[in-house]
């Protein structure tokens, strides 16, 4: 399976890249330009089975229109969170709908499935299992099952379907939460499930 | 230390008294109306050093301002969110602001704790220990210590630090999160913080 990494220069586009070569998948990294070892959003897009949305949470809504056509029938995981930094504390700017949402009316054919949003960029970074589960919403049961089955390779936890798309709106605010906890604790936090 | 719920007649409210019984702690049971073993919410805010504003959503603003005189100086710990179900399906329906961050301005003596949102009114009811932890967000540092220290006797887990009152809004949408994951999988979740 190619899997391409939209905004793949940034973090947690970096760190997700590392984490699933060593995993043996094929990974090409896009960005708005193309420079050595990293091609277009464009033509990552249109190369891959699966697609990380992971450009600033600004650009999703404007990226996933400028590649509706690519994204058609992609499966493609929106990771981004409407988090601003005001005096240094993470807050939330989000209107009511999620960014998942709105890259989902932006790309109508692209199979969106939202998620990752509790995993720490720079803990993707580091070479230690992650000790936490990845939280996934989307209205697309296949698609959603795909990133399941991706995302219980990548950590030691498990995949939780939060729901449908809507859920995106409260697993994105999530993040805020984590980076504020991070703040207090200087630490890169996840989440795991209980009860289940 | 006696401890207040208003609202105590709800599920959650019910099933922390029960457990905070259990722990040996003096627990006053409040609602709008006295009767039979439960006296009045003013009588019991009035009487208790910590004070769970344990009430459905949309009495939690009035019921901090009819009781402000009471409240002030006490621990009030805001417990709610702003969940309405539609199509059976848990959603919010809320401001830009917590409803944590609206009792404290409507009580603005009072020294707001948010926290367990992400405990389950029915977890609660179990026999069993609590294996999740509890998140908690507020300005008054002392508060939080002496809520956490409660919290702590309460779960398996630890009481997490979110920071200020304002990541109370991030925390109250996490229940609509966990409720909809609930329904998913029919089940009684909870958090964990990983990587702290």
């Amino acid at each position: 399976m190619t899997i391409g990494i939209l905004g793949g220069t940034g973090d947690f586009g970096q760190g997700l890249a590392e984490r699933l070569r060593r995993l043996g998948e094929g990974v090409l990294v896009g960005s708005r330009s193309a420079r050595e070892g990293i091609i277009a959003n464009a033509e990552a897009a249109a190369r891959s089975e699966v697609v990380f949305l992971s450009v600033p949470p600004g650009g999703v809504e404007a990226t996933a229109r400028d590649l509706a056509d690519e994204l058609a029938g992609k499966i493609v995981v929106s990771v981004a969170s409407p988090v601003v930094f005001r005096k240094g504390r993470p807050t939330v700017d989000a209107g009511p709908r999620s960014l998942a949402e709105l890259a989902q009316e932006a790309a109508p054919e692209a199979r969106i499935v939202a998620g990752f949003h509790t995993v720490a960029a720079r803990a993707l970074f580091r070479d230690d299992p992650l000790d936490e589960d990845v939280l996934l919403s989307g209205d697309d049961a296949d698609a959603k099952a795909v990133v399941a089955a991706l995302a219980e390779r990548l950590v030691t936890g498990r995949a939780v379907d939060t729901g449908r798309l809507e859920t995106a709106r409260w697993l994105e605010t999530l993040t805020a939460l984590l980076l504020n906890i991070n703040r207090n604790y200087r630490s890169e936090t996840g989440v795991r499930i209980t009860g289940l």
